[in-house]
């Protein structure tokens, strides 16, 4: 792996002149062989684990383009490379690498970082992005105009009427504040009747204004409101990225067609020992995040303009194939201060007005017209397109059996693996029909079924998810590491993880099972 | 909800003596409400979700037992309390409530909380904790000696003989470092070979040394990596808390019954915002962390005595009905520093010693020899109980079909909800066969089949989970939100979420099927 394959780390240390050499020396080995010196003699592992001390030099002399993150009294910039392979191209293991067991270390901050193409071609980042969210929004060449309801504790028509109100009033996107947190039965009641606020207010409008719920669940249960969410025809979310786990965001982004919009909530504690903008910025786009929520200069929490335009600038900046996107600050922006944070950000920003905007009128309608009109006559050029038809949502599906165990909708294919090559063959004489699970369904299930011809067999194969059989056609034998079994038409067997199986026929006719596996599985291990 | 029934945070934080007062104000309204005073008017909202502000005080006059987290020149410790609801028995909404927006502020840190016995109750904690890994191990009395698998890079053979040779010279539990991340066919190598080395020593000592494989990885292979533990038969992990993000930790200690051992890599990050004890102590234990590494003050970390002992007293102490967890000092424990650590921590501590016992001797059974020796000298009282016999882990199950769709092994019974005493009935003549899913299997997927008799209907019903249909005995049919199909014998149907659906059997004969669904599921919703 050649130079510029390699992660570029740069860390402000609080150390003297010197020390700071053999500081960053061990933050090269901390990140990643952590152990003494001495005991690390390997070639192997020097060559290609080791990381390098590259670059030091003096904070006096100026660094970077904004504030160091701290630690207070930070003295010198640090930059360590890592190999890219280090990386796994895996979120968990890049946060791991940056900053993991350095992250103790008392001065030490991350302040930036940098990754190679091979590294940042691994990360998918925004699904939707600038450009998608304009095209779900209709709005071009302005800023979108977003509120958030609250407080927590209404009854859950009040947050309908405020959704509805701000959709009437020429609002883009209105999202649940992060603290509206509820059991299930809650969360569906405020997802639809919210929902169904908006759509109908954007019946009357012509418009398209987004309503994006929060979720904020136990783990077992985020795939059981996203399922909601996307059932329910909605097209975003609101989570906490910092609360959830960034690598939990990737895969929400991965998995879902949804748009993503990160909160900040929690994610102050990591920003004391990381640059702000790595953060909401670089990190947050890396996670998958489509609009990054911070707090404007304007507002409560006393971020400074450099930072605030750093983060804009981060989560814009070319970053491997990923998508720009949106910045949106919050936090309290107030009336007033709308004109300079449309010049300051600039077209491409999500406006997140709370408190200001509910507050600014007696009807939040009012108060909302005012701040999108505010917004509007800063962009002249703006246009807004209308609402397109959607498609209607997938309906049931349904296969109707055929003779000879076809299924109307599906085709029959002869069973193949990636060993189907070798020899001897490990299977014979087996086909294989695809149900339930490979075109786009929303399932956790797949259901197959696999016929096996008189003499035949499948592979002997054992893999990590289980299988559940049901014997289907004719008569056939269930081989398992410890026990045969003849399994007939409707006959159930459950096969264990890592369990050893092969089905065989030793009849004359066709031996066919239904078998059910998870949608999301391990290949095959060999026997 | 009484007084007694409140969360108490406090924060230390940078003030003046003039502006404490408005601060303390500030943050019980950030985290709940989250609007300036003016808007929150609402009697409800100001009774049950605005927080109270309890007392404030100068950290002059002496708080904690334990030196203030930061920020750097806290000069106030204030209190605010929290009606218990709002944490909603969730750990993300505990972390969001305790300190999400207020992690943006620059000059306040979480120091501490306390929760109400009824907002306690709701987190289940460590599995294991003190009592269950001493059962484990087999070691009574005295401190367990650990190492880590380093560094990354070596092959998998080197793992596994360190591994073994740690075993045989007395270690109790052996982890892989942080860093050993790899894709999926390198964990399973590594997980085999290494629980090999580990078990063919256990052999040979009548020992139990427990190996504790890392998982880091995306999301989406995390269940597949402890699928593989499992199968695997081995009792814990290694796992990294503030990566991978608290609840995750805390979905994986309630769905699994292993050992979690959390390692503190990134979570010098929170930590800067946080109190150390808090983060180790009181919260990698709610989230159902078992074993805490933590930087001993011995090593290359800088943590301070009182800090360490601050966490093993947080790990230990009364919280809710929480088993009590291991506290574990690392990051470069000398060999000479063993009599002390021993004597500071006691003998419910877990002493990981990585670079210290593979440098200590040329070969790794001897160091870690003068180790075990060095910790059972400290206790002359400690027993070690020989290693019981493992039950074999479960095989296949085959339940063989029987006359009148029967299933041998599996009871038929009246299909019941908590409906059923409605009226009219939303159901009629229903009897359901559970046939995988409800008796421990490790599945994905529960298979049940359903039998409705001449004349019966199931409820008409929609739920989030989606379903798959499968036609097995006579014909029936099925009803959904736009469409109606008859349902024969191997027909196969797809309802996606929320679809509408009802099964009717309007024919003289049996009608049945069979019903896969996902093993975590929601209730199904009214129609």
């Amino acid at each position: 792996m050649s130079d510029s394959d390699r992660i570029l780390a740069t860390y402000d240390v609080r150390s003297t002149p010197e020390e700071v050499a053999g500081l960053a020396r061990r933050i090269a080995y901390e990140q990643t062989v952590e152990l003494p010196p001495a005991l690390v003699t390997d070639p192997v592992v020097c060559e290609r684990v080791l990381g390098r001390v590259e670059t030091i030099s003096s904070l006096d002399s100026g660094g970077g383009g904004h504030p160091p993150p701290g630690p207070d009294g930070a003295s010198h910039r640090v930059t360590v490379s890592y190999s890219g392979e280090l990386a796994n191209g895996q979120l968990p293991q890049l946060l791991n690498l940056l900053y993991g067991n350095v992250s103790l270390y008392p001065g030490v901050a991350l302040a930036d970082f940098s990754l190679p193409p091979a590294v940042a071609v691994e990360f998918a980042g925004p699904r939707f992005g600038v450009e998608g969210l304009r095209r779900l929004t209709g709005v071009h060449g302005r800023p979108l105009l977003a509120t958030a309801l609250k407080p927590r504790g209404l009854p859950v028509a009040e947050y309908a009427r405020i959704a509805g109100e701000f959709a009437l009033g020429g609002g883009d996107l209105v999202k649940d504040d992060q603290n509206l947190v509820t059991d299930f039965a809650g969360f569906r009641e405020r997802v639809l009747r919210c929902r169904d606020a908006v759509e109908g207010a954007n019946v009357r409008s012509g418009r398209r204004c987004l309503y994006f719920p929060l979720v904020s669940a136990p783990l077992e249960s985020i795939d059981l409101h996203f399922d909601l969410v996307q059932a329910a025809g909605l097209r975003g979310v609101l989570l906490c990225p910092a609360v959830l786990g960034l690598d939990t965001v990737r895969a929400l982004a991965a998995r879902r067609g949804l748009v993503l919009m990160g909160h900040p909530s929690l994610a102050g504690g990591l920003a004391r020992g990381m640059s702000l903008p790595l953060l909401f910025g670089t990190l947050f786009r890396l996670a998958g995040v489509d609009i990054s929520v911070f707090p404007d200069a304007r507002g409560r929490f006393g971020f400074d303009a450099a930072t605030c335009a750093a983060i804009r600038e981060r989560l814009a900046a070319p970053l491997g194939e990923l998508a720009p996107a949106w910045p949106c600050p919050a936090g309290g922006l107030p009336f007033d201060g709308l004109g300079a944070a449309c010049a300051e950000y600039g077209p491409d920003t999500v406006l997140l007005v709370g408190g200001a905007l509910l507050g600014h009128a007696p009807r939040v309608e009012d108060g909302t017209r005012a701040f999108a009109e505010g917004i509007a006559g800063c962009f002249p050029g703006h246009r807004i397109e209308p609402a397109a038809r959607e498609e209607p949502p997938a309906g049931p599906e349904f296969l109707p059996f055929r003779p000879e165990f076809e299924w109307g909708g599906r085709e029959s294919a002869p069973y193949r693996t990636a060993a189907a090559d070798s020899d001897p063959a490990p299977f014979r004489g087996v086909r294989r029909v695809e149900l339930v699970g490979r075109f786009g369904e929303p399932t956790g299930s797949d259901l197959r079924y696999f016929e096996v011809e008189a003499g035949g067999h499948t592979s002997r194969e054992r893999h990590v998810h289980s299988h559940i059989i049901i014997g289907a056609r004719g008569e056939g034998r269930l081989v398992t590491g410890n026990r045969e079994v003849v399994v007939r038409p409707n006959d159930v067997a459950f096969l264990p993880p890592l369990e050893v199986h092969q089905l065989r026929n030793e009849t004359k006719e066709p031996f066919g099972f239904f078998c059910i596996v998870d949608h999301l599985r391990d290949r095959p291990l060999p026997a």
